[in-house]
């Protein structure tokens, strides 16, 4: 157990926004509600799991819902408490640790929030290792442990308990459909794990991760380096692209954000396009119609210049874009796995194809 | 409190149909299951709500959704019990009673089955009076009791609980999400009362009501007179249109079955036509485009012959139907419950208009 100091919440906001794959949600809100709470003197603890006794309980925490609309309607420590303070009260006993669904995006800090407010340690440790954009394509999910019970809530009074759910499609379909009913966003506690689950079923040190990632692009910079090569070559990870945004298409739909953008090629991409799909996170890249990579590789695009992600909600008409594809947690690529998060999982017919194994 | 009488279900669900006002869903499946438990030896007592001991705790079960689906996907007496045996467990103590959300339909008869099933009486009372669509159109959500914890189930091994909403119509649309999401059709337990709140703001002796009517309309078939002429006089109630039905528009969306048909006159109405509108109950009804009667006014339509209602997802080209209006409980007349449960509240942008008034 260690203290997350000050200066590592904005590499730990600009990798978790690298690794939310175009999704997650823009880590901002949630990075600057950390440092106000650090300059009021607030600390958060980062728990390795290890450290986890094998009965502790761990709450996970995160923020569901469209990330356009997350963008508009903002959230704060207080809210990202509430549900993880009404599953307390459910369960009639207190919670050891909290811990993110996904590291990707603005949930790879939201449990840091949660835990400010009740001092609880955040454990390091995610069940994506990047972002996903439904319930059960969870490393928990996968593993079939017991989704529930599950709290929604929102910043009105409202709040929803499922203690029970046939599978994990289902919770996930539920929830949705309540979050969609509370406006697209909603703060989320999921059923708390045992120290000894996190341990066997999380992807572990996902936080440690994403600031390290977070720093390798922040000191490139700094060296006026190229940031996205940096980072690339840091993580053993691929360029597939570079190009500048000619069409963006969005629709916040049934709590989600589906759509497409077009690139066209700069560089040594001149002349050739690149199309990318998404359901929140990015599901496939085609290069001139031909399948480069699929979810679950980690399809970013970044800003050319700066190496700061660009999300599915934030992509417009003219920005000079570097998509690249960094690897998924090993785990996401056993056939089980890949069922749930590889391209039939987001209901495409075709396998996974990944452009890390080719290079 | 008394036994009710295997001969008193068939009036009850005659009657309670008559009151669903279209909707409520048809009692004939309800029926079914509750003449098959009193022939296995099941009872079921009715309970004078006046004997509710004022801390007692009613449990108001009712199922919930499109009465469409609702005729494809049946209910049983298990499946109604469950979210009651839920809340139960989520509250931690035993309940005292149940009792209807609504006489009207399927849901007048609906507790009887969870009563059966748990050896609980039923009382005397509902909160409609009639069938309404939305939870918030209660008499128990007009006079602004809590409406929560909610407890909605699945046949399947689904279930939520609403421990918080910010107000009733945020409830209902939460919980309607939820049963949408669940197939249109739920089985659901709403908070529960105490004694004394079902005395003071509960529609008392709507069960016996229900018995009552049906076995006006069932008399008068016996003894081969109009049963529809017999009822409305009964019930100081005012035939509003005898025609056939030339035209129904239907379609179940979130949750509700909504649309319109049009009658063409016979008898005495020859050359005139009634358009009457639902959201699965009648909303209201134009004779030549001129309102003559509107919600709350309990608009049923009913087989001209036989005098069984015909609720809106059983009509169909070329039936001969006899529209009549029967009064609402008067509770329903006043200013904050016509806000709620009159035309405006059905999102029409006129008053309420009663047929009954100007006979």
């Amino acid at each position: 157990m260690r203290e997350i100091q000050a200066d590592e919440l904005e590499p730990l906001a600009t990798g978790a926004w690298i690794l939310g794959a175009g999704g997650g949600g823009n880590p901002y809100l949630t990075h600057l509600n950390l440092r106000r709470l650090y300059e009021q003197g607030t600390r958060v603890s980062l728990m390795d799991p290890m450290e986890l006794a094998d009965d502790a309980l761990v709450a996970t925490c995160a923020s569901m819902g469209a990330p356009l609309v997350g963008r508009e309607r903002m959230s704060d420590p207080r809210f990202a408490a509430k549900p993880l303070l009404a599953m307390q009260k459910y369960l009639g006993r207190k919670l050891d640790a909290v811990m993110s669904i996904e590291i990707g995006g603005s949930n790879g800090l939201y449990p840091l929030m949660a835990a400010a407010m009740t001092g609880l340690p955040v454990v390091d440790a995610d069940t994506m290792g990047r972002a996903f954009p439904e319930g059960q394509m969870t490393s928990f999910a996968i593993d079939e442990l017991p989704l529930v019970p599950l709290i929604v809530a929102d910043i009105r009074g409202n709040e929803v308990v499922v203690p029970q759910a046939e599978n994990a499609k289902r919770r996930e379909r539920i929830a949705r459909g309540i979050c969609a009913e509370l406006g697209s966003v909603a703060a989320t506690c999921s059923a708390p794990r045992t120290g000894r689950e996190v341990k066997q079923h999380g992807i572990l040190y996902s936080t440690t991760k994403a600031i390290r990632i977070g720093r390798v692009v922040e000191d490139a910079r700094r060296r006026h380096e190229d940031p996205v090569q940096a980072l690339v070559e840091a993580e053993s990870g691929i360029v597939l692209f570079k190009g500048k945004v000619q069409d963006v298409e969005r629709r916040a739909t049934a709590g989600f954000l589906r759509g497409r953008s077009r690139l066209l090629g700069l560089d040594g991409d001149r002349g050739a396009m690149l199309d990318l799909e998404f359901q929140n996170e990015y599901a496939v890249a085609r290069r001139d119609g031909e399948i480069v990579s699929t979810t679950p590789d980690i399809i970013c695009t970044m800003d050319s210049e700066s190496g700061e992600a660009v999300g599915t909600e934030m992509l417009r008409y003219g920005q000079r874009i570097t998509v690249i594809a960094l690897h998924p947690p090993e785990f996401f690529l056993t056939p089980k796995a890949i069922e749930r998060v590889g391209p039939r999982g987001f209901g495409y017919d075709f396998d996974y194809k990944s452009a890390l194994a080719a290079a």
